[in-house]
C-alpha cells in the first residue's frame, strides 16, 4: 500500500505557494487563481488514470471505474476566502488524492470512487455559499436572486460564470452528477475549538446544525440622559441586554451542543446623551436536533416577551434565515468512528457549526459522512488558520481507513443489484 | 401692575410664525433667520427704554438704569436647534421682556435690570454649544479648536461669526459684561418628565449636574456561532450588557436623583455568524453632587472589571467628557421656591440634567438661580416639545414674583454699598 500522508502535506504547501501569498490563500473561486489551482489539480490526478469531467455548475469530477455504476464520492473545495487559510477546503482535495491513488494502484475498486473538487463553495465572490454542491443537489433554487448579484467592482454573476464555462441557466443540470452516488466522505479541518481543547487529532460529524436566525427589535422610548429620571425610562438596550445573557441559560437548559449567539447590537440613535431607543439585535441559535432547536427558538422568545414587559418596551422577532439539522448516515458514523479509533486511538462525536457541501449531499438523500481535523485555536477564513502536520497525516490515514471500510460496506450493500456490471 | 403673562404667549407665537415653519423654529444661530429674531426682538424692547448693545461675543444685551450699578440678569437664548420646539430658549427671552416691561413702567428699580440673549446656546450649526454666556463667563477656552471649526456647508466657524459682526479672536472680551452682575435668572422648559408626572408647572432647579462620560470598550475574541460551544467563548458583549444592567442598582444606591445611561453599544464586527469580539459602550453618569458623582463612576469601573473577569475579557475606560456639578445660589433657590409656591401653589426641588447658559453664569460666580416649567411629555428639540398655555402664564408670573424678590433682596445687600449712586 503506498498511501502517503506526508505527500499531502507536501503537496498542500505546493498548493499554496503556487496560489497564496504573504495575506493567505488567494483561491476565491471564479478568478484566474483559482482556475491555476484546478489546472494544477488536472495534472496532479492524471497518474491516477482518473477521468476528468466539468459538470454544469463548474465542478470538476475525477472518475476511477469501479466493478459497479454505484459510486464512492470523496469530495472537498479547493476555492478559498480572500487571504483565507492553506487547509479550509483544499485539506479534503488533496488527501482524497492520496486515497485515490492508493486505490487506483490496487487495480479496479469494486465501487466506482469519484473525487468531486466542488464549484465556489465560499460565496466569497458573490455571496452565495455552497454553489456547486447545492446545484449538484438540486436545491440551488436561487438563480433569479444570483443573476442580479455583482461582485466588488459591478460584475455580474452570470457573466462571472460565463468566463469560465458555466451557464448559471442549466447549472441544476450538474443534479445528473449524483444519480449512481452511494455515499460522500468528505474531511474537514474543524474551524472550532472543540477538538483542540479534548486534545483530540480527529472526529466524526454527527450532522450540521439546524440554524433560526433572527433580527430581535427593541423599541423603548428616546429620552434625555440628563433629564429623564431612571425610573422614567423605558430603554430599549435593558430588553436587549437581558437577552444577550439569557440566550446561555437558556442554551444550557436545552444542552446537547446547543449553541445561542447574540453578535451585534445597533442602538437608535445610539448617541451618549440619549436614553436608547431602538435597538436591533442579531441571534443565532442552533442544533443538531430539530425539536430542541424550536425549543431553543421558543424559549428566547419567551424571554423576551417577559423582558419587554420589565422594561415596559415593544420586541419583535423577523426571521432573517434558518435550516434544519442534516444529520449525516448512522452506519458511515460508525465506520467513521471505528475508523478514527484504530488510526488515533480514540475518536470524538460532534456536530458541524458551519455549513459544508456534505450537508448538501446529505440533503440530496445520498449516504454522508465528515471527518473532522483539530484546528489550532480554533482559527479560520484567516492566513493563521493551521493544523499540526502529525494531525494532518492521521487525517489523511483516517479518511483512506474510511474510505475502505465504506467501500467494503457499499459493495456488500450492492452485490447481486442490477446496477453491478 | 401691567405684567400680561397672555401677551407672551402670543409674542412667542408671533416669533413662531416669522422664524418657523411646518416642521418648527428654524432660528439656528449666526443664520439669517436668527438675525430676523434679533431683529424683532429689538424692536419688542424699544418702548421699555432699555438701551441695546451687542457684545463681543455677539450676546445681545438691554439694559434698564437702576439707582445702583449693581445688575440683576435675567437671560434666555433666540436660537434654537434646526427644526426646534417654540419655546426652548425663546420662552426665557419673552418672559423676561415682559418683566422688563413691568419694572420700566413702575420707574426706576433699586437695581440696573438687564436682559441678555445669549447668542449660540444650541450650537447646532458647528457643534459647540453654550458659545456666547461661555466667552461672557470666561470659560470659552477651546478657540484653538473652534478656529477649525465648519458647517455642513464647508462654512468656517470665525468666517460665520464675522459675517455677524463677531470676531472670534476678541469674543472672551465679553467677559466685562458679568463684572456689575449681581444675580442671574433664568427660566425654561424643562425639556424632562418630571414635572409633569408630579403633575406641578414649575419648579426650581437646584443646579446642573455633573456628568462623566467614557467609552467603556469590552474585549473578548471573535469565534464561530456554529463551531465554538458557549463555555469557550470570550463574549465581549456580555460585559457590555452587564454593565448595561448594572447602572441602575448603581444609580439606586447612590441615589439622589443620580442617573445613568448607556446610550449606545457598537458591536465588532456585529455579524450574525460571529460571537462579539469588541463592545464599544457609551456610558454617561450625572450627579447634583461631585462626591457622588465620584462613586457612580467608582461603583460603575468596579462592577466592570468584575464583569470582565467573569466573563474572560479585557475592559478598558477612556474619559470622553466631564464637568463638575454646578450647585445654584442657596438663597436665590429659597426665594425661587417661594415664588413658586405664591403663583402656582406648590413647588419641586430638581436637578437639572442639561446644562444651561445658566450653569456658565453660575460657574463665574453669580448667583444663578432658573425656574423650569413643565414640558409636555418631556419632549425636547423637536416641533413636538410644548407646554400648556396656563403653566406658560404661572412661568411669567412665576419669573416675576422672583424678579420682584430678588431685586429686594439684592438691593438690601447692595444698600450702602459704594456702587450706589
Amino acid at each position: 500500500m503506498s498511501l502517503s500522508p506526508e505527500r499531502t502535506v507536501a503537496e498542500l504547501r505546493e498548493l499554496q505557494e503556487l496560489t497564496g501569498d504573504e495575506n493567505g490563500a488567494q483561491r476565491v473561486a471564479w478568478t484566474e487563481t483559482w482556475e491555476r489551482a484546478r489546472q494544477w489539480l488536472r495534472e496532479k490526478v492524471v497518474p491516477t488514470g482518473a477521468e476528468e469531467e466539468i459538470d454544469e455548475a463548474g465542478n470538476q469530477w475525477f472518475t476511477l471505474p469501479g466493478n459497479s455504476e454505484h459510486a464512492l464520492l470523496l469530495g472537498g473545495h479547493i476555492d478559498s476566502v480572500p487571504s483565507g487559510g492553506w487547509l479550509d477546503g483544499s485539506l479534503n482535495v488533496m488527501a482524497a488524492i492520496e486515497v485515490l491513488r492508493r486505490i487506483a494502484e490496487e487495480g479496479t475498486p469494486p465501487l466506482t470512487v469519484r473525487l468531486v473538487n466542488w464549484a465556489d463553495e465560499e460565496g466569497a465572490r458573490f455571496g452565495r455559499s455552497l454553489f456547486g454542491s447545492s446545484a449538484a443537489a438540486g436545491s440551488l433554487d436561487d438563480q433569479d436572486d444570483l443573476r442580479g448579484r455583482r461582485d466588488a467592482e459591478g460584475i455580474a454573476l452570470p457573466d462571472a460564470l460565463a468566463e469560465h464555462g458555466v451557464d448559471l441557466d442549466r447549472a441544476l443540470e450538474a443534479r445528473g452528477q449524483l444519480a449512481n452516488a452511494a455515499a460522500y466522505l468528505e474531511l474537514h479541518i474543524e474551524q472550532g475549538p472543540v477538538l483542540e481543547s479534548l486534545d483530540l487529532p480527529l472526529g466524526v460529524v454527527l450532522g450540521t446544525f439546524g440554524v433560526e436566525r433572527h433580527l430581535v427589535t427593541w423599541r423603548g422610548q428616546a429620552a434625555h440622559a440628563g433629564s429623564t429620571p431612571m425610573d422614567k425610562r423605558r430603554d430599549a438596550l435593558a430588553g436587549a441586554a437581558k437577552l444577550a445573557l439569557e440566550i446561555r441559560p437558556i442554551a444550557a437548559e436545552v444542552g446537547d451542543g446547543a449553541v445561542c449567539t447574540s453578535g451585534g447590537v445597533v442602538c437608535r440613535p445610539g448617541i451618549v446623551t440619549s436614553v436608547v431607543e431602538t435597538a436591533e439585535q442579531l441571534l443565532d441559535q442552533r442544533h443538531l436536533d430539530a425539536g430542541k432547536l424550536a425549543r431553543l427558538l421558543e424559549l428566547a422568545q419567551a424571554a423576551s416577551r417577559r423582558f419587554a414587559q420589565e422594561e415596559d418596551v415593544a420586541v419583535e422577532w423577523e426571521r432573517i434565515w434558518s435550516i434544519q439539522p442534516i444529520p449525516f448516515d448512522d452506519r458511515l458514523i460508525e465506520l467513521a468512528d471505528e475508523s478514527i479509533r484504530e488510526i488515533a486511538g480514540s475518536s470524538h462525536r460532534l456536530p458541524s457549526g458551519p455549513l459544508h457541501d456534505a450537508a448538501e449531499v446529505a440533503r440530496a438523500g445520498i449516504p454522508t459522512v465528515m471527518v473532522f481535523v483539530q484546528s489550532l485555536r480554533g482559527l479560520s477564513h484567516t492566513k493563521l488558520e493551521d493544523t499540526k502536520e502529525e494531525h494532518l497525516e492521521l487525517a489523511v490515514q483516517a479518511l483512506d481507513r474510511l474510505t475502505t471500510k465504506a467501500l467494503g460496506g457499499l459493495h456488500e450493500q450492492h452485490r447481486g443489484s442490477a446496477a453491478l456490471r
